[in-house]
């Protein structure tokens, strides 16, 4: 790919060569499913105390193999690396556990897990999944802006009607996210409306209209989702359409040819 | 667009085309974005403690310019403006907040941040979905006509039937019809259920009869906005039928052309 | 329709004019809507008690109305009026309530709210809507045995293992099939999972096997509508296949006529 | 199926014969069905405490007709019999009431009612939708590993975070894997989360992020279904294909021909 590397075949393209080559992915692969387990075991309190520093010192083992590893990939391809989004996602899911962990970044250090997901990014087929996926989003966006300012204003309004009554619920606008978003996802959402109907007997409205605007809404996103999903459909009008062209052109063809055979015919009126 | 307008290019003209101009729209998008900001500020109670009168202020200043933006728009298009559907959302939310919302009115104050939604009538892509959304809409109409009544009857038999067993929830009509609603999202109804059960063990039926028949109904809501969201499968069938069209044509014109050449053509017979 | 009926203009015919005509259909439609109100009014018991006989005299008129019509159309179309599912289904809701609602009988009172809808069976568009629901019924059987099959099976299993555990959700049969069928629509059921659990912590594998294979169930049992509503595929296909059919033919038949074309030229091979 | 048959037309092929019988058949699947009433009479206590042991005797001779059927259709198969999926599913469900159901394998006992599984192996157009939903499986396949991969990597942060904080949901790996499922059907995710919120207000990040991942994954699961699901789609683009093809050959042939016979002609020069 890199057409530099032919004219100099030096260090560079041994390492690429190496890092490149199944043998090697497959081991990677190997580690990382092995730093899954481990990091799954080091959940577990009692084997923690029994054999806690023999995990933690196989951990940074496998640490230091991803770390080197990275650093052959980054030597091996130079700046194009970062032209990669899943190269700079390896970088950075490795980066989080390199971060020392005391005090306030403490939360980074049940991040290391993440490292996990480059199982994503290393195995080809995982790989070609949340490409796939990824690829829905766009279609996504706008109906996806939609509803977030649907939740925006519904949560203004929200907060300005039912703060005073339901504090708990609604008592400042990032709680009244946090109870619509679980209102979104359908879930137990009587309960806080039978709490705010208890003082405000009108606000069934507010619920209802909420439910239904929000349920459309989602339910267009998942469309927009099936859609995306089902190329079947856009590949058979891409392939019609191509072979009724092919047949359009051989049909206006055929005619040319007969016009042009009639013509070339002798003339039946000299007989 | 107006033929009458190039007649007299008036004052009328050049405010349309200030109003119209896409620089003019960036800035009063700029200005509702803002508005959405200060709008979800004026919910902080510290904030409105500190510098409440201040964020007053500015939010009727950007409710003046809105009026003003309107009442131009207005001017330019004068009584075509109201046969778009959008300029008459537009004067709706921003008229809301011109109300005086002192007593029973008082619920209007928390609808002024409706201005909002003027972002999905000002930005064109927004504005794009909403109408493609809109667009299921019809299709929908006689599904959703059948489950209202559906749940309607249920209410009628709920109220009838376990009104006296469980006044909380099916006291009257308007108290069955929010249990049947939440009911119908697949909410909390075991709750519900198992409580009338107490007293009449055969509400079961009642209550799978009713979460079968309207989970059956909204399922096919659904594929009512599925099959008019999948625009991909008319259009292919529109295209094959036009195609199809041409080539039977273009092949029965082939036909005749070489009966004629057939008839044309000097006969064996006389050799 | 009935060619015996030209023979005989006589009663029969001019009865069945009556009743087919748009008018008195549009009559009809009005009575059962001001029935739905009045018996959705006879459900609030401060209005009872006001004019409660007044309703009722209102209701039994209406319910006569109900009873003449049905007559005059029984008389009108014979035993043919047997023939049309939907005539049956008007007969049997106008006949609930002739029924003495008296002793065991009294739950059939609430069901006099059953009549509101002869509401689909009058109105076409609703009688469509109805007709195109149940046309997805059969392609929905197969997999709804299967279900009915895995949850009958769960239950005896679920019996069996958390009876004496859990008396209360899986004590019998009909207790634990309500509570799975609970668990289908996927309500309460981590209540229901943690109270095993507390005595059988193996009881998550019940629970997490019934919810996937349920659920996967339910998926086929939504696409089978889904492929049922979405006739556009369809009848794309069959348009296809008819429009392929003929092109077919007319290419066979053009390749036939310059054969025969060709056979009947004069050879070249004389000259 | 078996050439190696026609040549020893002895016990083998008279046994082969007449267990695969319709009548057969058909009696098998009346037993099977019975038995699915017995077992489900044996869950209630009333029943058993009256005739408890007429009822096992019923069972267990059940049971020995299913054990010589089977005997009688591995005798007819030979070792083929083990080549299909079906014949081995139905020597499993038979052979569990088989094995001795004291200690620790009482559970088996409660899994007896699984033979009632093979109406779905003996019932032709049940082992086709079976046969159907597999098929689905392997298109679920990359979607179903990513989600398991997901649920494992914000099972191991959840402990490490939440683990302190909510030892009841996020206890240990394995109860935070429940949890996570929990939440995933979207169900109690709320009560959970405003646990551990009370202690760690940011802990809103970890479900939110976590609810939209998984359900965006779960909702491509169920596109994997639908589409392999709608087969017409796919169905009709190699309809089309084909058809394609041939009228595309067809019109070259034609082309051919007409070139053919302009060569023939007599040339119009001579004249």
């Amino acid at each position: 790919m890199d057409s530099r590397s032919s004219v100099r075949p030096g260090a560079r393209t041994r390492v690429r060569a190496f890092v490149e080559d199944a043998r090697f992915q497959r081991v990677v692969i190997w580690v990382i499913t092995a730093n899954a387990v481990l990091l799954g075991l080091e959940t577990s309190e009692p084997l923690m105390d029994a054999i806690g520093p023999e995990l933690h010192a196989l951990d940074r083992a496998m640490l230091a193999f991803f770390v080197v590893e990275l650093t052959l990939r980054l030597y091996a391809h130079g700046w194009r690396f970062f032209t990669n989004a899943w190269n700079v996602f390896d970088l950075l899911v490795v980066g989080i556990s390199l971060v020392p962990t005391g005090g306030p970044l403490g939360v980074l250090r049940a991040l290391r897990i993440l490292r996990v997901l480059r199982l994503v990014s290393t195995v080809p087929s995982m790989r070609r999944v949340v490409d796939g996926l990824l690829a829905a989003v766009p279609g996504m966006a706008s109906v996806g802006a939609l509803l977030a300012l649907v939740i925006y204003v519904s949560a203004v309004i929200g907060t300005n009607l039912f703060g005073a009554t339901s504090p708990g619920h609604f008592g400042n606008l990032g709680v009244t996210l946090f109870t619509l978003f679980q209102t979104m996802t359908g879930e137990a959402w009587p309960d806080v409306a039978r709490e705010v109907m208890a003082a405000q007997p009108m606000a069934w409205i507010f619920f209802v209209v909420y439910i239904l605007v929000v349920g459309f809404a989602v339910l267009n996103l998942f469309i927009a989702v099936i859609v995306s999903g089902m190329e079947g459909v856009g590949e058979l009008a891409e392939h019609e359409a191509s072979t009724d062209a092919i047949m359009i052109d051989e049909l206006r063809a055929l005619r040319a040819e007969i016009a042009a055979l009639r013509a070339e015919m002798p003339s039946p009126a000299p007989r």
